[in-house]
């Protein structure tokens, strides 16, 4: 099993080496990066451990390239089962052009995830650049596509605010125990910005201050939320505010929606319950509000709530690279090719 | 004019004995504290300096006590215009009784806060400690009870939560632009906890971390928001969820609701201005989400919106220890004893 | 395998019971808590994901307990291969009496540190709980003590300052490169105080906040450095002064030494390269000073320096839960029991 | 009093806007700034309070602006007291070019720090802008330079670490207490690297990190610390590590060093009061290590050492921001024009 890696030098494409370079079924890795190529991954990245040859995974997977990252190009030649691309929205569909077709493409990217090339318009302020593969994608939300992504040839790893909304919503809205409007809450750690060197990202910008950021529709995060809800439920509506707060990994959702009428807190239990009975990594905390910490470095996403009224709250946290990002992508792999589900990625938080 | 703080060892007391020491009315300060009554303040606290004595003010305006915190029993003798009260719930009522009646008595905590003896009890879980001053304290939003504090004796410093959600709702809530359910999720620093020692509040539980906590009805401080809402508007529902953020200071509250049938932006946009047309600590902030590190220190709340089909979502900062604990108790003050509003109390934020 | 954790509640605690429920050699574990006992690990540690019981590793490990901890009678009833104590220094040897020529003891309180009484009770105020057995204890530290470790059935892994400490300074101490007296300053995160709720480590205490504390002599970890020292080069000194920076994990230790008379670059490289050639957890960083990040997580120590007129200045860092603690301990056992040195243990640091 | 501020959009310069804006006897402010040259401060700042205008301070004193930045050319058409430069080095002695001879100039950057030719070359890689200028310039170091101050047209105001280093390590040196090499490490908070948007300084590449950078004399605060070290006592060498911590503000320096044969720990105290005895910025801690929180946002150096055989530790704190630059710069105004040296500068830390 051979995988790539397109933009290697990202948080998203680190933490995707890193996942790789541990993965019982990978033997090769191509890391690429077109302003890094040529580096060695040890002189680039110092989190790496040099270590004895035959165990670092890193070094061993990518002999291919003698521990270098290369081009696109070069990339081409060593074919791999399995492309993942962690490069900015709108540059990654273009540069995954030679591997559609020959590789599976996972992409980390917005460029597959909405379907309708007016709402990604919207969303993005261009036209969607391949809207000839969109009808062939696949959602990569793992625990509500799984049968699709195992035939999936380009699989649209879900965005970090959608996953963490998602996942304690698509149960309630399938099974229309909630109704109306949903106003939803969300505070992301710094790193869902990237590795990007901008003014209002520096240290002394982002360490003692928190703030609400792109709010309502008018946020792309919004419309993937709103096409995979009406997916499931056609009358539900949604506004959603992210806030930026200053954690590196993290990722904490709150959902307020109304109950139906007669819903019963034994009922919004028993669809939790089933819907995530057989999912690795979905836990339901009955008596807790998940904590971001909780799921730190893990590929969980913990969900709880609270009930009061006829309102429903509902709390869930992610680690945003992890089942926010690079977690899940390898997630896909896994449910795509057929191992464990579970191989490669750590299931508990970090202290 | 002199001024006693009860509790001058937790964050809020700390924070009124800098206020106090600067401010330009304030001659004489009795620092209160039983468990380190005979302790000199600049050997509990290292952050004040000793200085040269004729402008350290802390050391010039504690002569009377020799610079050492005191006892409540010596701290009768030292009769003050002025008693802050910065203990905690349910202790502080009774610690204050000797002043009631002699001095005007600023409390900042929630003892005073709620005037229905039975919605006291369901937040605090138990009754409100003084039933029979509850008719004659007033609500310290200075902001909204400008008149009442001019002539309050007892002033009931309102809690971080209310006056940061308040402020911006208010105005709205009077004139009836907004209706149904409103639905506040809110984003507290750290200090807002106080000094307790608790194992939750050390610093690796809270770095690195996030999570909501107290949600809804069961959490004391929306009782006190509803309370206010229903004085202007009785129309009005709240759903409210806290949440900790890793900040030592700041308070970021969104509110999200939804417009009366015809309500254009401009109306929104007069209703605020009109509002705040003269308040020196209240920002409305028109193309700006307002961050907390912009009233980090300041007195200031800011407030900016964003508005969407009718759904209008309200963004309010505020630096959790001053206007929402010990500023705007120097604020009512000020208020109360016909100085300047603005006197020894800060304006911008640090950078 | 099977293997005991006492101090199961504490951060090193949590680390270790991480570590061995993913490492491929041991079976069983028995998570002892004085404080805990009946408690439910996943009840206590909302870090460990429940997951389908099949992968999970902590579930299926502590079958033995029903995933629950115990106390210490009870865990005498499991026989354990090998007895690690998270458990605080004085309290530790104590605890672990009923365990020594049953199980191999793996002591990460200082309680067999430091082998000279006299100097056991300067550093920790009293004699040592057990001298009758320092004679035959091994200190571990994995790089220097390989051969003694696997014999040892008693093993006092080392205090986190003095490994970070210790692994630059040891190659050029034991060559004699380097004379007479080394100053060394070192950086640590908070969680080398562990989850203690004192009033100095809560968030608000920390955080923007950076201190020297017990600097000198008067430290306990400068008289197991000079153990140490001593150990391989009699004629060195050192002062050592520790510094609190607001980290959740991380250590970082620069010492500044000089140089023999006659010592070139080229002299120190090849000493060190040749002193860590085949460790795989310590890696020379030759044209960077090493940073904690790129240790977080892992069992790694990097070490880089500098060389200027006739000074070197070391820098080393480690994560101290890790290489610091826990890793360690791991690291111990692996080489104790023949596995290999690495498994179980990671080397990349987080991203 | 009119000030004119060259480089108001970084952190020194806005730092010198507060101050100014509240300085009793400044009453006119000229904000320059090269690239924002007709921006209205408050649109630039989101922390400056708007205020009645009465109050504000900021748009009271930049009226003649109408609030808004200029160039260079606008402001010297404001003929100004004195001209702050908060410009980078080697840009600012070319920018105040228009302002010799005509105002009183304080530089914030390096260009007159250094007088030897020689050395500035070793430390900045060119010569020093203006040679011609330096034998006429004062070192702002405020409690050693005082006579010369009051003279001073040209103010050279003293780096961050020579601030932090010096002011413990001077009383020492010049009554020869300490000989030999001094082995000085220090920590300091990000702010110290200015508001640049530099891939290292991002959030999420600082926060949970630490490490040494630049050790050595190869750094360029080394230079300017042996240059004042020197003028007092020339036979003491220094060996000095900075180290990046994860704080917005905030300094500490550790500088061991020999005491001088026969020197008593009553002859370092006395040394120190008699140096300190009437300077309200710098305070003797003489049973406690001062902690960074101590001096947050206040002007204060807090002073603090520990004796051990023959080596003394010395431990220093300032705010970075403060007395590392924009509140000594105040200062140095202060005495230069005969005001209170304490006029607009706070002495209490932050809680």
């Amino acid at each position: 099993m051979k995988a790539t890696v397109l933009g290697s030098t990202g948080y998203t494409g680190m933490v995707l080496l890193r996942l790789l370079a541990g993965h019982p079924e990978v033997d090769a890795i191509i890391p690429v990066s077109s302003s890094r190529a040529g580096n060695h991954l040890l002189d680039f990245d110092a989190g790496l451990g040099k270590g004895p040859s035959r165990y670092t995974g890193i070094l061993e997977k990518t002999a291919e390239t003698n521990g270098k990252m290369v081009t696109v190009e070069e990339a081409e030649k060593h074919s791999s089962d399995v492309v993942f691309s962690a490069l900015p929205h709108l540059a990654s569909a273009e540069v995954c052009r030679p591997f559609f077709g020959k590789s599976v493409v996972i992409d980390l990217s917005a460029d597959f995830r909405i379907t309708d090339s007016g709402t990604f318009e919207k969303a993005y302020g261009t036209v969607p650049p391949r809207p000839d593969l969109l009808k062939d994608r696949v959602y990569g939300l793992c625990e509500w596509y799984k049968e699709e992504i195992k035939r999936g040839d380009i699989i649209a790893n879900p965005g970090c605010y959608p996953t963490a909304a998602l996942l304690p919503l698509l149960p309630l809205a399938e099974k229309g125990l909630i109704s109306g409007t949903l106003i939803t809450n969300a505070l992301s750690g710094i790193s869902g910005a990237g590795k990007k060197t901008k003014p209002n990202l520096i240290f002394c910008e982002r360490t003692e201050n928190t703030c609400a950021y792109a709010p309502g529709k008018t946020h792309r995060h919004t419309l993937e939320i709103l096409q995979e809800i009406e997916a499931k439920n056609s009358s539900l509506d949604l506004f959603f505010t992210p806030h930026l707060v200053p954690l590196k990994r993290g990722m904490a959702v709150t959902t307020v929606g109304e109950l139906k009428p007669g819903t019963t807190p034994e009922d919004v239990e028993k669809c939790m319950d089933t819907a995530y009975a057989e999912t690795p990594f979905v836990d339901i905390r009955k008596n807790r509000i998940p904590e971001t910490r909780d799921v730190w470095g893990s590929n969980r996403c913990d969900i709880g709530w609270h009930i009061e009224e006829n309102r429903i709250f509902l709390f869930s946290v992610i680690d945003n690279l992890m089942k926010g990002a690079s977690g899940q992508a390898v997630q896909n792999m896994n449910i795509r090719f057929g191992f464990d589900e579970t191989a490669g990625l750590p299931l508990h938080g970090k202290v």
